[in-house]
């Protein structure tokens, strides 16, 4: 942090356990508040105090974001949770007359998601779910193109069939996620099973790269990780084996003094023999 | 046990396996009456008769409590099952005049939940569980997050058009948990999706992040097990290392010798030709 | 094999590849027609064909069991695949004229079981699965009394609600199968939920139970497996040990061989001492 | 690749990454518009468009297949990947003014599936899934007979009371296949039970051998990939095993130096005694 160029009491209040924990605090509460207002009964009788408690939420979270900016400055915006909090911040002062009453929404739901920037072991959880994301890339590429070989069967051969399922390929999109879903799949099938036998194969082999599919993430993200494990194992096998490897290098040394001190006794006998003709 | 405190008799009776096997058959055949009560037919029928067989069975309950704490004292409320059999039987005894059906509905139904309570197998498999809740707290925690923001979305843009599912935070939160269970949930979106199209995005990101999470679940549980097995393994690694740096100093110690040997031999190949001149 | 009572001959025959294959092929011929009684269309149209074709099977399969208890003995009846082939086939016989049509089509069908019977490596998955069965004993034991916990209460709360699913504790444990299948439970559910708003902690909770237990089922059956692979591992790694260990001997032994030596050294330079003086 | 044959001018232009991301390309974009052309409303409008982009592509597909067999000659058959492009173009060729609207269909479709075989990394997922489809063969087979015995057992019994579900062997195997997604199975066993009370067995041990069968799968599937995993470290173990061995060796010869060093000694202090006499 960056105390040289700030006040260090401010510095330490934002930095504070209990600066953040009052954050929470607030976050949580507004989460509730934006809850209750989707009972229609509670909305209606305590609309003015929910507006209320809106501008003081949203005030303390613009204070939040003021004080962050005016300690860390650039630092602030290094960090993607940051640069979230302040757009939410910004967007709500900036559509707060507003009359949009859909963006009114989307940012009363994007203050809900402040939860998550505001418990830090959240923000590990994301971060870690994100880096899981690219080891499953090229078997969900793998899932789009299979969905969209299957969506282009489905709507080219069952459109006038069965309009509402597969009348076009976004149709078909939407019923296939439905069928990897198994719900309610058989009903969508016996129908169309009826005029066109065939599409048992399309309903069953869908199903069965689905499932093999799926079943394959699953497994690769186990064994991704259970590899990760044993890898302190593994790095400890290296290096008892690098160690092991010097210490043969004892046999040959031992096998050298052997000889050497094999001539030791020659030389000893050899003496003790000369001793023995001199005296 | 309490040995001294109590006759050995009356303790020896109460830890001995005839008197736990004769509390578990009375309670199977508590547990079995219960469930024959829920038949109308039968109910009717056997009126009197059950109802004089829950007051032997609560005399024989409430008679192996007395035994307990009599023989336990102290450290008989220092067992969470045994304070569930005291609560049981105190508030059946309390409740057994009452005119309060549904009081006697539950405390009839406790009783069968003693089945666990009396077989210790299961207690054990009861306290693994419980052990295993707090290392999917966290993820827990943004599962809560993440059904609280998609209950309010939910509830916020498809309230008029669904009001069953989605007409207030309870009914989303309800409608969320059959969506992640993936029950019939096509059936929910399909007359969203005809005025909203973008509610696509809503039901499709919700299943692939309660997929996501719970496969994380799944797939942590597993790793979390899989590496209590090889614990022994790493540990038998690091003291084999151990033992093995040990063993990497004889390498110098026979170096050591080495170079001692080879003065030995050149004080005595010096010694032998100064031998020699003298002699 | 019992070679010496029996002539070679017929024991060569019954063991070799080219018998068993005879019968598997008329197993699954026998399996095909049964198959193709199911059609209505086809079963009228060839009823006789099909009543002779399943009297020469039954010929052949009771010639196969008449050969197997001729070479065999005492031993054959020590196989229960064998038993259960010769019951199939003792019953058949029995039941030929008979006029109880339910037990022909039992025992008709028991005789497409035969086509595990009579390949090897079913038999042995069907055995291996048999195995897998007492690890999974106490949890199942547990899940049992979760059942009977819920049916009862779910018969005890929901049954003037949802006579269909909890008339009866029969009925809700079929209903309550159907929750953990997570088939249609929202659309039992919510009609419940309507005059009791505090079904939704005993739906929640029994989805999570199952949920949970099926997890633990699983992650366990991974371990176990699992554990067995490093087996191999870890006795290695104990051998390992037991070497390093005798190893470390030889640091004991060096040492002791270096301060002897240093003796020598001693002995050699006061001898050498001596000579000069001597000399 | 063979440049001796051909000028390397046009074997470098095959194999250039420029020449296969354009083939690439042109499949994308013809994905694209074969997905554009199962909207009615699109199709209409722009139908000459979509069919001369259709023959440029199928120009474009000639072209690649000429010269690649061009370049490859023989080699070019023996790539599965390459004899599918080359029956996809030459059927697209052959049924270009054809009347046979399903043809025309099937073919447009399986353009599409040339995605896969334009992608190298979606090449070897669908290699490897391959691969893994023997591992699963036995299991699949006992699932066969399974589904077979029961759909003979469930056309047998209840083709009366659900023709619909059960009607001849056909019709049961897809309702078994259903009842094994879960997908509302317990609204075809209902009706069934009210006059069949004994198909609760049928419906629960075919669902519990189902996911038996299918847990077996998954788990044989992880623990077949997780123990390809340490087998590095298996195999560094067994070298570390094999160097121990060695190295006890040592330990003998240590003992050996040890004795000889003790006789070493012995000579020089008897010949020191001489000398002491001598002198």
């Amino acid at each position: 942090m960056n105390t040289k160029v700030q006040p260090s009491g401010l510095s330490a209040l934002v930095s504070s356990p209990k600066f953040s924990n009052f954050i929470l605090f607030c976050v949580f509460l507004n989460a509730i508040i934006i809850g209750m207002q989707t009972y229609p009964a509670i909305n209606v009788t305590y609309a003015s105090l929910f507006n209320k408690l809106d501008i003081v939420f949203l005030g303390v979270f613009t204070i939040e974001v003021i004080l962050k900016i005016f300690v860390y400055r650039k630092n602030y915006f290094k960090d993607g949770w940051n640069i979230f909090d302040f757009i939410v911040v910004a967007a709500s002062i900036a559509f707060l007359q507003s009359e949009f009453v859909s963006v009114l929404r989307i940012l009363r739901v994007l203050r809900v998601l402040k939860t998550i920037s505001s418990i830090r072991s959240l923000r590990r959880i994301i971060t870690s779910l994100f880096m899981a994301v690219p080891t499953i890339g090229s078997i969900s590429l793998l899932m789009v193109i299979v969905f969209y070989i299957y969506g282009v069967v489905g709507s080219t051969f069952f459109a006038e069939l069965s309009p509402v399922y597969f009348g076009d390929l976004s149709a078909s999109l939407v019923t296939l996620f439905q069928i990897a879903t198994f719900d309610d799949w058989a009903n969508i099938y016996r129908p169309i099973a009826e005029s066109s036998p065939l599409s048992l194969i399309y309903f069953v082999t869908f199903i069965f790269i689905a499932v093999f599919v799926m079943l394959n993430l699953v497994v690769g993200e186990i064994v991704n990780n259970a590899s990760n494990i044993p890898s302190d194992v593994v790095e400890d096998i290296a290096e008892i084996e690098k160690d092991v490897h010097d210490i043969r290098g004892v046999v040959l040394e031992v096998q050298q003094l052997k000889s050497e001190i094999m001539e030791l006794k020659l030389l000893l006998m050899e003496e003790s023999q000369q001793h023995k003709k001199s005296s």
